[in-house]
C-alpha cells in the first residue's frame, strides 16, 4: 500500500492496525499511571509487548506518542450515533463520557492535565488536538441547525466544553453517581436555559 | 461574652478576630502549597505566626482547620452585591471567581481536590461545607425567583456547579482568558439556553 507522505506525519511504518491500538492504549494506561513527565516510553513498549523501537519509529518523541494516544479517545468519548435531536444527541454524549469517567484511567488522564497541564508540551498537545475534539460534536451541532434547533449565536464549542466540565466536575469534585436524571437536568438546562420565558406551543 | 457552646462546635478559645483569620488564611497557603496529606499544622503555625497549641486549643483536628479554612473562601468567593438581576449576580460571581481563580493559591487547593479528593476526610469536608456554600447562590437565586427571573423547576445549585465547572474548565484545561466577553456567552448559555424559540418581546 503506497500513501502519500504528507510533511511533519508520521509514516505508516508499524504494520498493523492491532498493534498500533496496543501502545495507543498503553500509552494511555500509563500516562494515567505515571503523569506525563513520569511517562517512559520503555515501559509503553512492555506493557503493550512491542519492542522500544517499533514505538519510537512511529512516535519519534513522547510528544507525538501522547498527542495520538489522546487523539484515540476522542473517537470513542464523542462518536455517538445521530439520534435526530440534539437533546438526545447531548444526552448521548454525556451518557458516553459518564461511562468513561467511571474508568480509573480515564481518572488518572484528568488529574495528569490538572496537575501537568501546564507543562508547554502538553499545552501544545491540548492545541493541537483541538480541531479533532471538535469534530464530532461540530457534526452534531450542525445537524441540529439544519433541523433548525440551534439559537442562533450559540458557540458550539462552548456548548460541549460546558457540558464536559459539569460531568467533570460531578465526577471529581462532587464525587456523586452521574445517574441519568442527573444527566437530564444537566442537559435540560443547557438546551433550556434557567431563565422563565412564555412557554411556546408543544 | 458568653456564648453557649454548640455541641461538637469550636470554642471561641482564640480571642481576637485577627488571629483566627491569620491561621484560615495560612492553612488555605499551607494547603494549596503541601496538599492536605502533606499539611502539617506547625507549618500552618509558624506561617501564622503562633504557637502550635493556639492552633489545636481552637482547632483538634487537621479535618476542622481545613474545613473552617475553605468556609472562609465561602463568603469571600460567593458573595456579591444584589445587582437586581441575575445575569448580572452571575457575572458578578462569575469575575470573582475568575479574580480567584487567577491567584496560585487556588489554584493549588483546585490541585488538592482533584489529586486528593476522594480521600474520606476531604469527602466529609466537602459533605459539611455544601449547605454554606449554597447559601449564597440560594439568596441569589430566591431573589431572581421573587423578580419572576427563573423557570419553574431550576435546580440553583446546578446552576451554580455548572457555572463553576465551566469556569475552572478555563482556567485549569483550557488556559485561556477568563476575559469578560467569554463570562457573558456563558452566562448567557446558562440563562438562555442552546434551543431556539420565539423571541419574548422586549
Amino acid at each position: 500500500m503506497v500513501q502519500a507522505r504528507r510533511k511533519g506525519k508520521s509514516e505508516p511504518l508499524v504494520r498493523g492496525e492491532a498493534v498500533v491500538r496496543g501502545v495507543l492504549a498503553a500509552t494511555l494506561r500509563e500516562a494515567a499511571r505515571a503523569g506525563y513527565h513520569g511517562l517512559r516510553i520503555e515501559d509503553v513498549a512492555a506493557l503493550a509487548g512491542v519492542n522500544k523501537t517499533t514505538v519510537y519509529r512511529r512516535w519519534p518523541t513522547k510528544q507525538e506518542l501522547v498527542r495520538d494516544a489522546l487523539l484515540s479517545i476522542a473517537g470513542a468519548a464523542l462518536t455517538v450515533a445521530d439520534a435526530g435531536s440534539l437533546r438526545e444527541d447531548l444526552l448521548a454524549i454525556a451518557r458516553r463520557i459518564a461511562s468513561l469517567g467511571a474508568q480509573a484511567e480515564y481518572q488518572g488522564l484528568y488529574r495528569l492535565f490538572v496537575v501537568e497541564g501546564g507543562d508547554p508540551e502538553l499545552v501544545a498537545i491540548v492545541r493541537s488536538l483541538r480541531t479533532s475534539f471538535e469534530a464530532v460534536p461540530r457534526a452534531i451541532l450542525e445537524a441540529a441547525d439544519r433541523r433548525g434547533e440551534l439559537a442562533p449565536g450559540v458557540d458550539p464549542k462552548l456548548l460541549f466544553d460546558v457540558l464536559g466540565a459539569a460531568l467533570n466536575r460531578r465526577l471529581f469534585f462532587e464525587r456523586e453517581p452521574l445517574d441519568e436524571a442527573w444527566l437530564q437536568q444537566l442537559v435540560d438546562l443547557l438546551l433550556h436555559g434557567a431563565l422563565a420565558r412564555p412557554r411556546t406551543s408543544r
